[in-house]
């Protein structure tokens, strides 16, 4: 069984610490990018799982590639070539104060790609499942036709199509991205969908009112889940995470999954929050680690929801854990132990 | 518009993380100090202010000087002389633990001025307003007198005068501070005391009880506010932090001003501290600020604390924060979500 | 009035912040181990202290040596030799992620040492208390022998035996430890055991549910350590931390103390934890610095806790405080506040 | 008496210590420039000089316009706007491995800039000398315009125009360059050339033989000085440092100026060099500050190769040294003896 | 074409900068081992290379492994289990201070695996080459068997051996290693000896006097690397470093390289030495790559000896070089310039 | 055996790497002072060492104290008390620009203690040398005192007395030095006597010209040695180093002794210097060593040297080096290979 996953990977450059950026006399370096963690997260579980992108031809296209070998991802089918790499510039809040991003990834190798670029047929080959994020027809017309072409040639195959919708305000509007997540939703099998992103990209409201009280308003989810599967009958799965959100350090985590009309729901989590980032894709991950592995679905949704909570504790993009330590999270009653 | 800010830089020297002075092998270094921590965000907001010390002519005095230009604060008042640049050694605390601090102040450039060395006049040209703690006047005896000095010099051209009580018991006994103040007090237009301000630097109560439990005690913090004009009447205005504090990480913070009789009250905010110290300069940063952008009194406070909890988000003395994020603090009613 | 400590020091490598190993470009390196962590707690707050134990002539059995001098421990009985100092990679746990530690301890130097290097009655000379934690015997047979040797000799002198059961699942089953514990205590008269070490080194329950639920099981450990006293009539004290675990960062931690029929019982402490290693041993040099003395119980057992707790505020095995901020911790009711 | 100094500024991003871009997990973040250079070494020594540039209004952005102030350049006249900041990702050499950059610059807020955006009158009001080097114009064509526009307008106004050659291989051509160059040429009052500037944008050769070892081909150095002041006669100065290189570390620097007909010569400085950037720079702004102070010709030149080989001693695109430090290793005959 | 390279990997744990072990609060860790640096560097060149070894699963273990997948090395012959990976410490010296290493590698799960643990049939499926180290045999007797059944193997299959004889006196005495050696040389294909590898290993004297003055000693060295084709005679080629060595920082490297009965020399490189280890590796891995790619005999030395020179200003065992810079490297006649 | 050392231990912050102050974020912390390193050298070959100083009670104090015991010296004849801690910022050198130190060491506890303090019979109490550097009577009149008192009773106990001369610029005049010097060189047995020192604290020429070429005036050296014996006829021994210095990295090592009318000389070392400072007080440490284990004269000067030049390699005041390594360096006659 092995996953195809397509998107773009950047360098992160966070300032240490809490450090804001016009302090910082140094950034760590690290590489990511949503669908570039869910492969990584995919192999790290044992999974073949192969990555789809163009990186440039310079030593930080080649640390980006380095990345992913490190941690077991096929590489083969990536391109090489381009200008730049893309970067984004990460300053993690504290409290009252939100982590913020910078991003500088316009003009990368990957945003100039051609959509002939892409050999669908040789790319497919052997692959099980097809997953990318909203964010990758967002970057360039090219590329949201190469979606396209995938996800028609996914349909021709039979090969399942997961996307998960991940709206970024930074690189589009909702009604950009409205246009264009509606004709990928004719093609996809299993959507996920966090947060705004009922709104920004499938114009259906998930939030009644605080965004930051998703965990209180689940039945107001429940709806707009039910009514993806209603716009899309081609979707059978829609998947999601609610959160309240207390603080940058403090929320409180819990998923539903909706299939086959019943919605199967997780315990929550009072999370202390480490870096809130990449844990959607790590809640990706964990879904198609299940599908892989045909878990009964009330433990993929449980399995995905303890990978998403545990990348809240793991520095950088990639959530470097391993499938012992998930299935402890999910059965965690109390509080942890030093094991020694 | 232009405010002038008068008073003492220090190089601080910190142990990283939370680690204690005696196993540190190294000190971050930054520079700052209250007056110079007022000047610099009134700068970040975009208003001139101008900054007046003494500055030893060594690399640690231009690291000092560096750092009010790299922020936009004018230092063309600043003294230039003297042997030494004072320093305090900052060790963070965690939980149940104390954040401590070792000054070595003593001997500093500031603290050997002599009160002539100040022509005022010159020094006030253009100025608006005019700041300084309750630090200034306890260095020593001729800053006593050029304090004094300075405002009988402001009641002359009618500059007002804003002062941040800013008890230190490591610098003065409230014997000692209580004689210096209540000569001031004479001057000042606009106070601003916190905590133990009240009874060490005014001999007013403002605790019935347990410091830590400030905001429990609000009434209490009321009486006293109405005290110091009935005792000082060329006071108009009064502002305080009050705080329940429950760890060294952990507390909850609200303020008050009184104005024309009238108390004005924030809603209270419940903080993750990540380092616990100037978040009563950036208070005071942030009055001044309204003030000379004629915000309304019942803004004033609030934007003035906003500023105040964020400053408990960056690390430093400065608080290297926005006029939008303060903004944006004040009008949060939930938790604050990643913005990419 | 003097103690030693006998027992094992390793070479502590910890990842910087919360980083996981696999990601890990350095470690963090200091030395620690039950034995000696008691050993510095107690030349740090006065007391006259010695360490047995073997360390290879190296640089880094040297570094081991040369920390414990530092702070002022007497290493003039300390065994040199062997081929390698044992190792502990240590990377901390967040939120639901636990703590974890990686042992490369085998072959140590110490685990190599044979029962007759040891030469009692001159390593005994003005010793006035002997402790050692559960370690020391399961790291071999020598060192099994070697401590019931000492204990012998302690019996025969009318020296104190001061054991912390600490069990190490790591390191031995709990029918390995149960069979080499239960000879010991003949020889205890001050027994330490927290947690699970009463069933797993004794053979006793003290939990009926929840392990990481102890402060709510309080009277399922009072009998616990009756029972202990039942079994062992040599053993006139028994001693032991209670904690309610709900993160890594989070927790709830008081102690009992029974001694004469009597339970000695703190007031608890809502902790946040800035590392969970060392906080038993740092319990173990409270009780011990008590004794040696002559504290009333029931400030032994206060002593003992919140030296414990401050611990938890400090990185690196060693719990770097001093009597006065132990004493500071123990009168606490609200928050602490930054000290200026 | 003030310089303006116009040109590009980029986020400088180096590797720890003398690691491959490959290996770096961290990178340490500076800002600088060619023309930033020269104006932080002008503002250092004490002149009034401002720099023009184009930077976005993001945290980078801001980054670099701190960095400005905080030595002291006026700033007042950069633009802000466009939508990122120029990187250049650098990997110090070792031994026979150069020292290698990786240029990300391309889009950058000042390369987006247009002709019109530059009010010239305004601009050099008050300005006694323009100064920049080949990299501006080789950016963009509307930047190759805005440098012949100023140009020009100096010419009017009288304005000297120093030009540091600065020939950059990743940017341009050698074709692209002359054809540019030859047009600027006829306005520059004083043109610096080290190296292959001479022939990559004037077309003229400076080197016999091996580039590496320029100060055994003096007079052919001397002969091309010569030919650019018969081609290009408003010329007035021609100056030039010449180098053998022997490695990374280790080279030998001179500098030679044309002046009415005259070459003045300096001594040779045997270095070991810790960072081989921006000592051109350091040239230029020495030279600068001697114009500026109407040193004598031959110290004129002394001093701007003693800055510039004081640079090699600095890490980081600025020459963080004092004129003091400048006059010493001008007159050094010998080894540096510590200072205390 | 691929090559098997077959070794221990260890994890290198390095003081920061130069300081010594007992004053380092910190290690640098990577991972690194003659035989894995020789893979490493034949995948960056893009050769097809398969490493065999023994790692644990745990933390460490999956660390060695991904920096080999990190670089592009097949990892799928790697065995898994075992208790620890071999550690050594590294301090950098300087000048008179000699580099030193402490070895703490007994144990190591390489150095417990048994002689049939290994599938020498299946292990060599498609080798074109079988490389290991005179390491590889002194670990164990199992291991020496191991080898000496891979020879066998290769004999029968006609796959040449490389071996760097590498002998490490903390390992073994001249006595044992020669004893193995002389057994293993008479399958050695081809044979590459540095320094005191000839005496110790073969016992054949390459050293007339001085050890530290390789270089002056060439004829010396000639007619060592002869006496090895006499003894014999299935070794086609030796090759070999030789050095003259000022300081720790300052050495001269040249080659020698013996075929067919005639010796290929390169010219010799003053080297500015970063960090002197694993430069015998490189040499090993240019050679690999020059014979698996038909280099003629005179370029297969040069290109080492490059490789070879280039891995001293690289930190880390790993020669992180391209096959580009080594051309460079092996056509410079002068110094190098910086590329931008 | 047992040395008594009598001076200032001071906190010394480094900027990271070659960094210059203006630039630095952090400061490494270590601590020394010329007479703590020749205690700490005598600690780590063996030898009884006490050390005697005044410390404040506060964690800076402790870290100095800490990091005496942590190398084996004696410290119960501190004294502890008094204000503050002395600093000093260290900022490495590089080639031409040459190491600074900013001291802050005006008004610490060692400069306020009073003569009366010390209780010399019981310092004394088994002290077979009396070492000390020109330093400690720079510091204040009562220092000079006490020093004196110190020599007094060292005659008429029998105790010979060890002072280096070590002239500091930055805190007295020449004129100051040779008035108080000349009083204690009446007391002294070994004089140690370097470059400038001897101008500066004895007005004895041992330059006839260029400073930074001492070992090209030896001549010059020898007769300014004959001249202190002459002018001091109680001083048995006089040592010095003599150096060519070429740049902050590179420079020549010899040195001279002489007794009973004999110059001892030892052969050059070029070295290339890591860390330019403490090499005088390795000297020393290496000179009181031979004595205390009655080394022959010629051996006495080589293994001081052999120690100082070793210094030169460690960063940090203090010579962390051993015994065996000292003899190794004596007895190198080329470059040093690496051990492994």
């Amino acid at each position: 069984m092995k996953v195809l996953s397509f998107g773009e990977m950047l360098l992160r450059l966070k300032t240490p610490g809490n450090e804001r950026i016009i302090q910082a006399q140094a950034f760590e370096a690290t590489y990511g990018g949503a669908e570039a963690n869910v492969a990584v997260s995919l192999a790290l579980l044992g999974n073949e799982v192969s990555y789809l992108s163009k990186l440039p031809n310079n030593p930080l296209g080649q640390g980006a590639k380095s990345t992913l070998r490190k941690y077991g991802v096929d590489t083969s089918e990536l391109l090489i070539g381009g200008d730049r790499l893309g970067i984004y510039f990460f300053e993690k809040g504290a409290s009252v104060r939100s982590t913020n991003v910078v991003y500088d990834r316009a003009y990368s190798a990957f945003s100039q790609v051609e959509r002939n670029e892409f050999d669908w047929p040789t790319i497919f080959k052997d692959v099980d499942y097809f997953y990318f994020s909203g964010i990758t027809p967002a970057i360039s017309s090219d590329l949201e036709q190469a979606v396209l072409d995938a996800c028609e040639y996914c349909k021709q195959q039979g090969i399942p199509v997961v996307c998960d919708l991940n709206y970024r305000a930074k690189m589009w509007s909702p009604e950009q991205a409205q246009k264009v997540i509606s004709k990928i939703m004719n093609y996809v099998t299993i959507c996920i969908a966090h947060d705004e992103d009922f709104e920004a990209t499938l114009g259906i409201k998930a939030f009644d009112g605080d965004s930051s009280r998703g965990i209180e308003q689940k039945e107001s989810f429940k709806a707009a889940m039910k009514q993806v599967q209603t716009d899309y009958p081609n979707c059978k799965m829609v998947a999601s995470i609610l959160r309240n959100i207390y603080s940058v350090e403090s929320s409180q985590w819990t998923a539903l999954l909706l299939k086959d009309g019943t919605f199967h729901e997780t315990a929550a989590y009072d999370m202390h929050v480490m870096e809130g980032v990449a844990a959607g894709d790590a809640f990706g991950a964990g879904l198609l680690h299940g599908l892989l592995h045909d878990y009964p679905t009330d433990k993929l949704v449980k399995f995905a929801l303890a990978a998403s909570v545990l990348k809240l504790t793991v520095t950088g993009d990639l959530n470097l854990v391993s499938d012992a330590e998930i299935n402890q999270v999910m059965e965690t009653t109390g509080g942890s132990r030093l094991a020694r």
